[in-house]
């Protein structure tokens, strides 16, 4: 049969079909929504180095055992475990109330009673690092800087910042606590938590006790400062930072029929915030690579190269199960052909980016092409491809982003709300039908993605 | 200038050309948005009896007479007092993890340690009605009842059964706690709190102690109890019941032209949930109706009869401050031509119901016309006129309904989200516009709405 323009010269004969074949299994195929319906309720929350996150380990050696793939085992690693206690906020005067929050992953603590001050407000994380040393003795500092809302989550990474430092730059100032508004788009009151910048090996941390705001609060606390000169709050965070703890990488494999040596890895995290269920961030996730990859398990005959799923742990504290798998697998990191991430949520995949060299484009052109009856374009050739990817990125491997929409997103990350009910089956369905066609292709054809 | 139909011959003339220019008033008007901004800002969450609750009849005494009404006044009366302690719940086995709940008004309370037990599921409250006294011997009862959402609210009425009656059924079974699907329309993390049928004239309740789970924590409970033969859950619930407190109707009024003894009422009420800041439930109520009246004040004339505001206290914990009311006033009952109530939100009106006499039909048909531009269509004659019209109505009172579009409202009602950010101004002005309208025009007819 003559080759079609899509399908190129470059993947060997019926391949196209068998891609075509499995993205038609996908869109059937109950397994991804059953996996995240699991793990969301049978699991729930799963903070890195707990006991939920033990049982959401072996949860998922069982699962991808009775799913027969190959080498499934957990790879180790220690992890700080911080663990969340009382958190309350209240405007002492000169209207009193509670206010929503949450303290952010990594915070110190308050005494029990809390610490009270008066607040002072900075509009951006920019105008904060402007402020002297020692200017803001006994004050509680509050960063309302908003968070852009867009489809790719580009927003995400302008936002994040305050997260990250201000509990620091509030210490620098001499405050004896701070709040943030929430990294997150939505208006319901949930405050969003989220890890601050790791300061020291073992998770320790210095800074001021720091909260986010949900962002209704946020609102609150904005109109109550235009309406009075000075505003005084109390914020009580208990958080304690416990001995460090174990944490692991799930590894599964179909090993590869002819190159077995070869790894096409797909990724997702198995820890999850301890405010929600971790359905969509990142049950999601690791229901879409592992009903992927079991797809490509049913076939006749497996791939070229081997086919690696790894689950990672402890990625929301810090990507600390990403960098683990960086330093056991430093050896075979050249092996690694190419590698894709599911931790966006359940949204619908938009476009397909990589990171790969110049003589593989069109490779990654042509199983793109496979993967436009899903509704997906062409993205750029500087992919990010997941949190627990940068080490291997950083180490050369080739990546791609199977770049999911994120516009709703941001509403529900790292917020209690992250139930299952926000996923949408036929979405979730469309994410595995594109992650098991890049899988087989990437794993059938024999380019080179780094040259 | 000959009359329209829809003017008929039942208003004086220029009677019509003066509410048309209240409702172009209104449109452009800034004070309802300013009015619940600032209550829902400055005093936030104000239970019955609380002393954030006295803090906003302060303010509510204060912007009245700010606003220049006439014989603005606290008409006090005594209410219960119950106040919300710890909450929180969580599932012992088989798959351990917290479920976001909130105890219900009224409440008792369990050891600070909690109670725990398996639990019980019921799909309605009819068949937890229906099971044998005592034979949930240490168990914990779930109702798992669903609400349906509505324009009309309709769908509350039937819901509101199992809030009201779940903690003492599940008492007579002999259960050690009660868990109940909120009485909500919405998938947030938000339990919906809300009171429980009182039982005693102090306040004091019986029955086990029972919360509301969020929608999603229901569900989960559904799925986990699908997926074991055996769910154990601890609840922990330590509100209190205080001795009695003060609470207290604030009334504004402006005198009538003509005929001030007859009053035209329009009512909303000023306690709110402690969990939100009460802008939708209901400071966007107080905001209609004291913003409508002001537009009144505002005429070169007042209208022939009085228009009397009255901002109930203590809705929320059982119709307290409605009960006083029409006691303190039971002599001039008699006198009080007709009530309307903005107790749904903010939502636009879409609908004019009434209860009034066969004579009177022609009137409120003509008012109704008039409305007609606001998007107002017809209604039945068998309005209920608001919560705290209950006693008005069963003593004989003709009511009115603006029926608001509720759609959305069940999604916030009693939760935390129940904040500033959820009003949309245009809706907010389009409900003025028709209270002032129909307060005018009902204060200037000489109709008898008993007739
Ligand atoms: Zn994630
Ligand atoms: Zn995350
Ligand atoms: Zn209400
Ligand atoms: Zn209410």
């Amino acid at each position: 049969a003559p080759l079609t323009r899509a399908e190129g010269p470059l993947f060997p004969p019926g391949v196209r079909a068998t891609a075509d074949g499995l993205m038609a299994a996908a869109l059937d195929d109950a397994l991804a929504l059953e996996l995240v319906t699991s793990l969301s309720t049978e699991i729930g929350p799963r903070l890195a180095g707990t006991a939920q996150e033990a049982r959401a380990r072996d949860w998922a050696v069982d699962q991808l055992k009775k799913l027969g793939f190959s080498n499934v085992r957990v790879e180790p690693f220690a992890v700080p475990l911080w663990v969340r206690g009382d958190e309350r906020a209240e405007i002492l005067e000169p209207f009193p109330q509670p206010l929503a929050v949450t303290a952010l992953g990594g915070s110190t603590a308050t005494d029990p009673e809390g610490v009270a001050g008066d607040v002072v407000a900075f509009s951006s994380l920019a105008a904060l690092e402007a402020a002297p040393d020692g200017s803001l003795a006994g004050r509680i500092v509050f960063v309302d800087e908003p968070m852009t809302r867009t489809q790719d989550g580009s927003g995400y990474g302008v936002a994040v910042g305050k997260r990250r430092a201000t509990a620091y730059e509030a210490e620098r100032l001499g405050a004896v606590g701070a709040l943030i508004r929430s990294v997150g788009t939505d208006s319901h009151r949930f405050p969003h938590t989220g890890q601050m910048r790791r300061l020291t090996e073992d998770g320790g941390a210095g800074g001021v006790p720091t909260a986010a705001l949900s962002a209704p609060d946020a609102d609150q606390l904005r109109r109550v400062l235009a309406r009075a000169d000075q505003v005084s709050v109390r914020l009580v965070l208990t958080p304690q930072l416990l001995p460090p703890s174990r944490s692991g990488n799930v590894v599964a494999e179909i090993p590869g029929r002819e190159a077995p040596e070869e790894v096409v890895l797909a990724g997702a995290h198995l820890d999850a915030w301890d405010l929600g269920t971790g359905a969509v961030d990142d049950g999601a996730g690791v229901a879409i690579v592992v009903a992927a990859a079991r797809l490509l398990k049913a076939l006749p005959e497996p791939p070229r190269r081997t086919v690696r799923v790894v689950l990672f742990g402890a990625e929301e504290v810090g990507l600390v199960g990403a960098k683990a798998y960086a330093e056991q697998h430093a050896a075979e990191l050249e092996q690694h052909v190419i590698a894709a991430e599911s931790d966006f949520g359940a949204g619908r995949i938009w476009r397909f980016d990589t990171a790969v060299g110049q003589s593989a484009l069109p490779t990654t052109a042509a199983i793109r092409a496979v993967l436009h009856p899903l509704g997906i374009g062409p993205g750029s050739n500087s992919a990010r491809g997941g949190p627990d990817l940068t080490y291997l990125r950083e180490a050369g491997v080739p990546v791609v982003g199977l770049i999911q929409n994120g516009w709703d997103y941001f509403d529900l990350h790292h917020t209690p709300d992250d139930t299952l009910d926000k996923i949408e089956p036929a979405a979730l369905a469309q994410n595995v039908a594109a992650y098991a066609a890049f899988l087989y292709l990437a794993a059938e054809v024999e380019t080179d993605f780094r040259k």
